[in-house]
Parts: C-alpha cells; structure tokens; sequence
C-alpha cells in the first residue's frame, strides 16, 4: 500500500491517494460496510456505480460465519464476495465489545461469546490479524479495547497502555509472515487528550503505515468528538493516512475532513436506508411519512443516482410500505450516492483549493431548507 | 395488441409473437409476477438483463395498496413502477378467492375483506376493467370465480355461467371505453371438460382476443390438470394467444408448451428463490443444505446468469443463512434466467421443429442426474 498527499487546503483538509494491489482509492474517503461480505443488498457492480472504492468488512462477522478458513479457501474475501476493488477489514474488536453479550478481556486477549450462538471464542491480537491475513484484505486493522463513555479514567489509562501493546503484537505476528498487506493502528485513549496523544507517540514510534482514531461516537456530545479528534489529527504523520473509525453524519464528514481526515467507515448510509431516512442536498426526508404518498419527485431533485432518476417518492413510499425488498436496495443506492458523492465534492472542493467555501455553503443550503 | 403464429411444431407447440404498445413478446412466454408493482428484489433493468419481456402485476394488491387512482394520476403503473415494457394485470378474482379473509359472491360481484386492515370492497366486473385501466396495462383480464377442487357440481355449473355473464359485462365495459387494450377472457369450469367446452364456446363466441385458463393448479393432481388443458387448448381459436395461468414447474411448462400453450406465469421460481429453492438443469437444489458449505461451484455449471457466473454456491449459502438481502436477489436472478432461458430454448427448438427431441432431452438429463 502506498500513500499520496497531493494537497493541503488552507483549512487543513487534505487530498491524496491510496494505492493498493486491487486499486486506487481517493481520499478523502468513505467506506461503505459490507458487514457479513456484502453491502446490504447491493452487489458490487451497484457499489461500483454509486462510486465506491474501498469496501469494509467486519472480521468478527465473517470469522464467526462462515469462517476465516472457509474463505481463506476461495482465495479469500475478494473472489469470495466478488468485489475486486480495495478491501479493508477492521480486527473484530469493536464487534466483541458492542455484539458479544458477554466478554472478559485480559493481558493475552479477550474472551467472549458469539451473538448467533452463544459458543465462546477467544482472540488475541495475533489471532486477529492471522483472521485478516485468511480474509485477505487489502487493508488490516489492529486489534484494540474499545473503550466506553464515560469511563473510568484509571481504567481509560490501562486499557490504552494494552491497546500500545497489542499493536505491537498485531505488527510483529503481520511482519513475520506478510510484508504485503498494510496493517492500520487505532488510536484509543478516550476523551483524555493526554492519553490520546500518549497513544500516538507510542505507535507512531512503532511505525504504521496508516492511523486511525477508534473510540469515537461511542456516547460522547458531539462537541467532544470534533474536539477530540481536531486535537488527535495534527499529531499524526502527514504523510500516512488518518481514518476516523464508525463516523459518521453528513455533517460529521465536511468537519472531519475540514480537520485533515482522509478516510472514514459508518453504517448510518446503509442502515438509515433499510429504516427509510434519506438524505438529501436539504435535509433528511423519512419516506414513510404521509407526505410523500403521492409526490411525484425524486428523493432528491440535485440527484443524479439510479433511484433518483428513475422513481419518485411516492413508489418509494409504495415499496417500503409493502416491506418489498427493492425498497432497501433502492434506498440503499440514494444514500450511499449521496454520501460517495460528497466526498467527491469534497475531493473537488480542495483540489480547487475552496473548501472553506464548500463547507459554508454546504451548510447555508441545510440552514435555508429545513434548518437541519 | 396484435398476435402472429408463426410456426406449429408436429407435436402441437406454437411459436408466436404479442405485440404491444409497450414491446413485443415471443411466445410461449413465461410472465414473472410483480404482485406489488415490482418483481421482489429486482429492478426492471435486471427483469431485462434475465430476459423478461412481459411482467404481470396483480391489481388485488396495487388497488387496495397504494391504490389504482394514485397510479393513474403517475400516468400508470409503466411509469410508476419504471418498467417500460408490456404489461399484463390479473383481474383481481383470484386474489379475492385465495387471500381475502371473508368474500361474499353474489351476481352483481364479490364482497371481500382486505387481507391488509379487514377493510370491506367489492369488486365487479366493471370495476375489475376500471382499475386494470388506471393502472394501465397492456393486456386486462377478465373477472372470474376462480372455483376451488374439489367442487360441488352444480355450483360449478353455476360459477361458470356467471363467469360468461362477467366476462361479457367486462368487455362491454371496456369497449364503452377503451379499443386499444386487449382484455383476455378466462376459461372455468373446474376439471369438467364438458363445462370447460360450453364455457370455451361461450367466450369464443364473445370473440376476445386472447385466451387464458383459469382455475388450475388448486389442488388436483398433475395428471388432471394436464387433462384438463390437453382437452381445451385445442378448442380454442389457432389464430389467438393461450394463456395458462399460474402454472407451473419447468416440467409443466415443457408440458404445456407441447400442449400448444403460449403464455404462463407463476410465482414458483421468484417464491422458491426467496426460500433457497434453486433451479438446475440437473434438477432443484436447497442451497442451506450444508453439502453447500464450501463448494465452489455455481448453482449450474451449465447456466450463465449473472448469479452463476459470479458467485459459489458456498457464498449464497453463506447470504442464505446470514439471512441477507442479497441472498434473495441472486437467487430470483438466478430462477428466473433459469424459466426464461427454458422458454428461450423451447422457442429456439420450436423454430427448428425439433420440439420433441428438446423435450426429450430435458426429461433425460433430470433423469440421469438425480431422478427429479
């Protein structure tokens, strides 16, 4: 994997370049999650053309069913799923600590059982990355604690001190055996800035070929998460890639990526879409609502996707009353449009060097329409 | 809407063309059936890419939701549903029989409950040919009392001399209305061949410009039911399309097909795709079964559909059992090429005037395989 800065706009939001061995990814970036090794209900031709270029997969999904081996055995995720771009895997943690109805963590890794079947497994930082390796992911991610809001800050200090060490084990089980793959660490450290910043000192020391910010949108005021994260991001190495884990909102993304982000992961495109939230230039619309029982438009008349083309509200709010299964796949392609699409305004806004100005104006069309 | 025959194999299969304002459609055609405005799962261009070229939508469901006047006020269900090639709706009748909870059938038309709020319609003949004629379709059918089977005689006498009088009233409505739809009469009169012959001269008598048998399928035996329409196909007009309906396997379509039926629809390949059922030229495959766990292979290795020439078996295994979206999408995908490809292959067969032996063929390779 390598990385290009290309640019840095006077806010500070960066553009650049992810390359990997299955493809090129621009950053800044948004990954759409294909949870269980898929994106839900779309096939990878649908995420080509709503504009993705990297996909996330859920480890501890995937190695829980239908097995790390199993997949292994197709030549891995790739092939297994039939998405050929860039791959990024995340190391389970995350899943273990908010999916697991119960888990005990210790020095060597954590215990827990699994949500489908209450069977219990165990992983440590080494197992987590053999899991990846058998995935094969483009992308690998250290496994970490992580930790919950609020939490006890003698807690906070000594989970954040397992979580240096465990990316020393995830870095020294990868570099025994693949060279190839790229291995991420996770910053954790809280709402603690003085951990935060202790956390980065301690991995940038190890070397990582890309950082991420994990522990975020766990509870926290919103404020905190940008105040976190503005004073996490300037610590990292400029010329690695920083990724803001789980987040987030429309809104989230133009102020992450206006602090210097380049890649971020969440489900609310996806799982908003099942539950019929669109997002549109001017707000959120909920498509059940009465009002669109007979609206002859688009979700979105600044929309160009598929479904914005091609239905108006009123089928939409047909099929998602009727539970028809298109209504998810239909949905699913305006959201993830809609944020891929930012992104790429984003990218567009910095290489002309007038994010500042996206970003206004970005938010002046949302205080005009409905004050979202 | 215009019917060509273009050819008679030796064994009675016709080959044809509809044509409509909305497309042309090669016969024998098999309907895949959009109950609420969609074929679950798939958008028209995937109806498309599997070679669907006529999809029968059913105005029980569009009229009691969303409703046959929102659909007209979208300009029909062409352009609300966004498929823009022929249409076929059903007169409501059989949905009424099979899924209402109460009805009340008198002269005048049936008094149903809704099967989604308990709410009280009734549905006329008139009635029937309004809402079809809102929603728009290219080919309208008639209301009929689909009879259950067993039956009690003289009711069955009964049912089928109203049937006519409906059938009458439905043209009638129409042609105070509407020339340029063509409304299909339907053909009762339950496994009696004698009832089913004056109910046949009844409505060719009539002169409609197709020809549909109703009130099959319900419950007798195979061999009856390939009676029943091996004695009727004959009687009616050579120079109008046949249409089976809800009908059938894909041997009963070869069967058919053989009989010199011309059209069919059901729910069988969509439904079964959606609970695992999956369609081989070998035979049915249950894709949860755990012989699929790690097989790499498609559900055909003779099929070229966009799911086999994509994904394993083990894959749609593992989207089966993970329960998602996508898993049902593949498989409609899949059953459908499977159908349409069969109708593609007797119609190639048909030109060719070799027929028997493609029906030879078709028996044999199920027979060597696993005896299906």
């Amino acid at each position: 994997m390598e990385f290009y800065l290309w640019k840095q706009d006077a806010t500070g939001a960066r553009l650049g370049e992810i390359r990997t061995a299955h493809g090129v990814v621009p950053t800044p970036a948004f990954m759409p999650v294909g949870t269980q090794g898929t994106v839900k209900g779309l096939t990878p031709e649908d995420l080509r053309s709503v504009g993705a270029q990297i996909v996330l997969a859920n480890t501890y999904h995937l190695w829980l069913r239908p097995g790390a081996d199993l997949i292994r055995g197709f030549g891995g995720l790739h092939r297994f799923m039939h998405w050929y771009g860039p791959l990024l895997t995340d190391s389970g943690g995350y899943q273990v600590f908010s999916l697991a109805p119960t888990r005990e963590i210790g020095e060597e890794g954590v215990t827990f059982q699994s949500h489908l079947d209450g069977s219990r497994h165990f992983l440590t930082p080494e197992g987590a990355v053999q899991i990846q390796e058998a995935l094969g992911a483009d992308i690998l991610m250290c496994l970490d604690e992580c930790t919950p809001y609020p939490v006890d800050q003698e807690y906070l200090r000594k989970s954040t001190q397992r979580t240096l060490r465990w990316a020393k084990r995830c870095q020294e089980e990868l570099a025994s055996r693949d060279k190839a793959k790229a291995l991420f660490a996770i910053v954790q450290g809280g709402m603690s800035t003085e951990l935060r910043r202790y956390c980065i000192d301690g991995l940038v020391e190890m070397d990582f070929p890309g950082y991420a910010l994990g522990g975020l949108s766990v509870g926290e005021p919103k404020e905190l998460m940008l105040e976190v994260t503005a004073a996490c991001l300037p610590q990292l190495p400029v010329d690695k890639p920083r990724y803001v884990m789980g987040i987030g909102t429309p809104e989230d993304l133009v102020d992450l990526v206006g602090l210097g982000a380049d890649m971020f992961d969440c489900v609310l495109p996806t799982r908003n879409a099942r539950n019929g939230m669109l997002f549109t230039s001017r707000g959120r619309i909920i498509i059940k609502n009465s009002q669109h029982r007979d609206e002859d438009m688009p979700i979105d008349d600044l929309c160009t996707c598929y479904t914005c083309r091609h239905y108006s509200r009123a089928y939409l709010r047909h099929l998602y009353m009727a539970k028809e299964i298109l209504a998810y796949r239909l949905n699913t392609i305006h959201n993830l449009w809609y944020f891929l699409e930012l992104m790429r305004q984003m990218r567009r806004a910095i290489a002309a060097g007038r994010f500042a100005k996206f970003r206004a104006h970005f938010y002046q069309l949302r205080q005009v329409h409905d004050g979202n």
